[in-house]
């Protein structure tokens, strides 16, 4: 036996105590064991919805009020001997849940992390429990007949009880998630095709996160797949898994409006389909329209003189006959980089007009970043998508900024040299206003950063000209008049300027009353520019209850969309099925 | 130290001793290591061709004629420690090569399989070795610019190196390999889309054999995918999956005909597209037209005067609107039981007329015979559908006939009920006439069985009719007229009677001296009726060098054509590499 001081960094102890303390209802013992800023992030096991707790207090609260109605049972643990962090497993009154824990040197726990994996009732429909393909009762037909007729019945005969606004990786993800699940849902994109929203992107794009970081759910991409994926590529692979998952989608359909009914607890949305406008009756609306949908253009003196082109950088495809033209870019972000590098690309002359700083981080140092989950290595490990994408959600957001301020100032020291160079060029850096980075700055205003994967070369050695620390006075008939006083000739102007937010939807698509009740969507109330506090620690209104009933946000990257897509499918699989569960409610 | 009688069955001395004597060139100590009745079978790996040497005379020829040419080397093994079969590494002088060990009591060899998995100066670009999506010379333009060039220029201003006449299953397969190979190829196929072809068959049909057995390459079906696909699932899965690997095919065009210029070594073949014909000249013709080519209709007497309608199960669909009419099917294999089962489903009477004996296997002890390789348990233990594709193949088939003849008894017991049942019911059973049973038959002759999923219940209960052991007389102006004199009334007659045989295509397409010099397609010359000998060991022109130069067949069920289409395009990619090898003919 080891003794009693090794014992305590043991996480297979900790659990065993972890699971008896909860089985007694003892909820002082389960406080104790948590490190003073340790902190528990649940998803869906004891709250049904998605929280971090920061300390014994919150834990405590959050305990009192849940654990009747759980009741965590059948602990186990994966972990080596006297290993101090392992996975766990367990179940609750409702379903089979997943956790992993981080225990500090005196044996404390500093993370536990759990989360719902599936029902107990109403078990996922995959593996040994998926079905037979054989139909006992051939009276209403084949495969074929079948998905046919509930192709022509939903959205007509009969109602879907899950309307998915939005056809993107984060429509499709959710789309069949909810399709394994046998949730009827009804997806409405208003362009022709599945994977036409990335494919009438500018040309050059390609996903600036690895291939690893970025499969769908259920069919990953295949093994030849390229490290970044060109926009083109990714819309066909969308288009053929929409197919593959048998995904219901209205196509070349708008999103009109939504009113919810509180008696019914249905809402009455109006989409227009071929030109005609239809009633929906969701119990459930998914907001997946991203948060590339409202183009932001600013409106700028003089824009009625330019003699030129203007467009914003989502309607920019390509620089193809713009040979030796003048260019300027209005914005120095993703989007103002690819768009100069296309321009260069193409023989043409874009000038970048940085107005702010920007969070530039090489590709590479990315996907190194990346590594420990998301890589060849991790595979080659026995690290599956699934498991690497746990344990990413496994820390919370406080420490998550801790470790990565302390990474981002490595990464100062490692890439100087590609800082410097930009730097000389006059180019304006910043690493977030409080130095926590690239994935920080997403998680706040998800803008503000560069991944580069080629622009960055062309700036320092101008072959894309720069203006920084400058405004734009007005639009001339010409080109662009600088705060500064110089005046750019162009042929040209992109607007690289960004995109609206997800609640401008809710605003203009719904109405204002439910837009002010749910707040703002997306950050999670760091306190920095564009994410005003109170600190949430968890991104606002995203894969969780919100404060209207039956709506509810899913977006993100690919990551996140597999990921949350999970456990947003399983809230609205439990509402389907009347299981018996309760929202924790700190507020 | 175990003690040498312990260690001479240890797997790993045995491959340290087999890899030292590979070494020294001792092909007599080589032969000795191996058991009287020991077979090495191997594929590319020594011999650059699919070959079983079933004695140490066969092996002693085989490794004085090649080991100068391949020098095997840098041997590993992955086993437990006195384990008695285990996995083996190793490399030759073109690749890196992988292989399977059995040994006997005695500790010699009972299987060597040996299998050459990757080039090594050609390596596969998957995993580590996937290219970056990123360009560095964007004057070729984006990948979507890349993709329609390719697309466009191949079979007009390029041309392809390898011609796959077929896109269903085995086509796609093969090209997905060669496209990840980076060998320009092209795909022509008949139908449509892809997928059509599974589309076009009977409404009710499904996979036979379970998922875990069916995947395709690079993009295994999901999770929940269902345990026997539907036709049309199948059918969308193939369409899909032409889209995500990027294939390049040809859809509505017909093979008219093809002639090898033995100076250029290319092919001019003849196909007709959109109304046109068009030359192309690739240097090598892949066959994966499948053995679903040529229905095979018997010319009976009378078959102009039967009123009714005369449908090969190749046209047949549904037996919707045929409610209380009399069909009789002419066949008793998967088919005819398929469309019986689809016609009591619709309300008709069909009668089955049983001309020869039929071996029947229930589903669920196909899938159970299946389960140690290809099953959701397999997963579980870690067992990939790869490594469990490479035991399957480990087996030669003189040692898997013996293997099948014990299982086939113990299958004769433990279903005798179901047997008993369809006996009782006048059905004529076989196991194979050397009771070897499906698996066997399905490689003699690809024909004269039927795996239930339901239409032997029928046959047992009388909801299907059945004649057996009679033969056609003729048909009449109202039926069919057997040879016991009974004549049975028919609305409709469905010949079940199966397809011609690949080598049928090579003579209507290319020439009937090309196919004399191949000669016969498929089986392995076990000697049993349709599959004459000599014995082969191995099926017959598959996936090999065939006698005319620029000549291959690919096919077979969805596991063969998943696991064969690595080797064929193995073999080709190390032609247009230009990559040096010999292959043996021991003929």
């Amino acid at each position: 036996m080891a003794d009693i001081e090794a014992a305590s960094t043991d996480v297979n102890l900790w659990v065993q105590q972890f699971s008896d303390s909860l089985a007694s209802g003892n909820i002082v013992n389960v406080c104790e064991m948590f490190a003073e800023h340790g902190a528990w992030r649940d998803v869906l096991a004891l709250t049904w919805t998605i929280k971090t707790f920061e300390n014994r207090g919150g834990i405590a609260a959050m305990l009192e009020s849940t654990l009747r109605s759980t009741l965590p049972h059948d602990f186990a643990v994966e972990a080596e001997p006297g290993a101090c962090e392992g996975w766990l497993l367990f179940k609750t009154q409702q379903g089979s849940c997943k956790g992993y824990v981080r225990l500090d040197g005196s044996g404390k726990a500093l993370t536990v992390f759990t989360a719902l994996q599936d029902l107990e009732e109403h078990q996922t429909k995959t593996g040994k429990q998926r079905p037979t393909g054989l139909y006992d009762d051939l009276d209403e037909g084949t495969w074929l007949d079948r998905k046919q007729a509930e192709q022509n019945s939903l959205g007509t005969d009969s109602q879907p009880y899950v309307l998915i606004v939005g056809g993107g990786q984060g429509g499709l993800a959710l789309g069949a998630r909810l399709k394994v699940q046998g949730v009827p849902t009804l997806i409405v994109d208003r362009h022709a095709k599945s994977g036409d929203e990335w494919r009438s992107r500018y040309n050059s794009l390609t996903l600036h996160d690895p291939v690893w970081y970025d499969h769908m759910p259920y069919v990953p991409f295949p093994d030849n797949w390229p490290i970044y994926t060109p926009k083109d590529k990714l819309g066909d692979f969308l288009e053929a898994y929409a197919m593959i998952m048998e995904l219901n989608i209205w196509n070349s359909t708008e999103f009109v409006s939504a009113a919810h009914d509180e008696n019914s607890g249905e809402w009455d949305v109006i989409v227009e389909r071929d030109g005609k406008a239809i009633h929906l009756h969701p119990a459930h609306v998914v907001m997946a329209v991203g948060n590339a949908g409202f183009p932001r253009k600013p409106n700028f003196t003089g824009k009625d003189i330019f003699q030129g082109d203007q467009v914003h950088s989502s309607e920019y495809t390509s620089g193809e006959g713009r040979q030796g033209q003048q260019v300027v870019v209005i914005g120095a972000n993703n989007s103002a980089h690819d768009i100069c590098a296309d321009l260069v690309e193409n023989g043409a002359k874009p000038v970048m007009i940085q107005r702010s700083s920007t969070l530039v981080l090489k590709g590479e140092t990315n996907s190194k970043m990346a590594r420990a989950l998301y890589s060849e290595e991790a595979v080659e490990q026995g690290l599956t998508t699934e498991r690497a994408d746990f344990l990413n959600a496994s820390l919370p957001l406080r420490m998550a900024e801790h470790a990565q301020k302390e990474a981002w100032a490595q990464i100062a020291i490692s890439d100087a040299e590609f800082y410097q160079k930009l730097a000389d060029a006059g180019f304006q850096l910043d690493f977030g206003e409080d130095g926590t980075g690239l994935f920080m700055k997403y998680l706040r205003t998800a803008s503000g950063y560069y991944i580069d994967v080629g622009a960055s070369e062309m700036v320092a050695d101008g072959r894309i000209g720069l203006r920084s620390q400058v405004e734009i006075e007005q639009l001339t008939e010409n080109g662009v008049l600088l705060s500064d006083g110089e005046e750019l000739p162009a042929d040209m102007i992109v607007f690289a300027t960004g995109f609206g937010s997800m609640e401008e939807w809710v605003k203009r698509l719904i109405s204002l009353s439910v837009a002010e009740k749910i707040g703002p969507c997306w950050g999670y109330g760091s306190g920095a520019a564009g994410d005003p506090g109170p600190w949430e620690g968890e991104l606002r209104n995203m894969w969780k209850p919100t404060a209207q009933d039956g709506l509810w946000f899913h977006g993100g990257n690919l990551q996140q969309s597999r990921f949350y897509s999970h456990y947003l499918a399983l809230q609205l699989k439990a509402r389907y099925e009347n299981v018996e569960f309760a929202v924790y409610d700190s507020n």
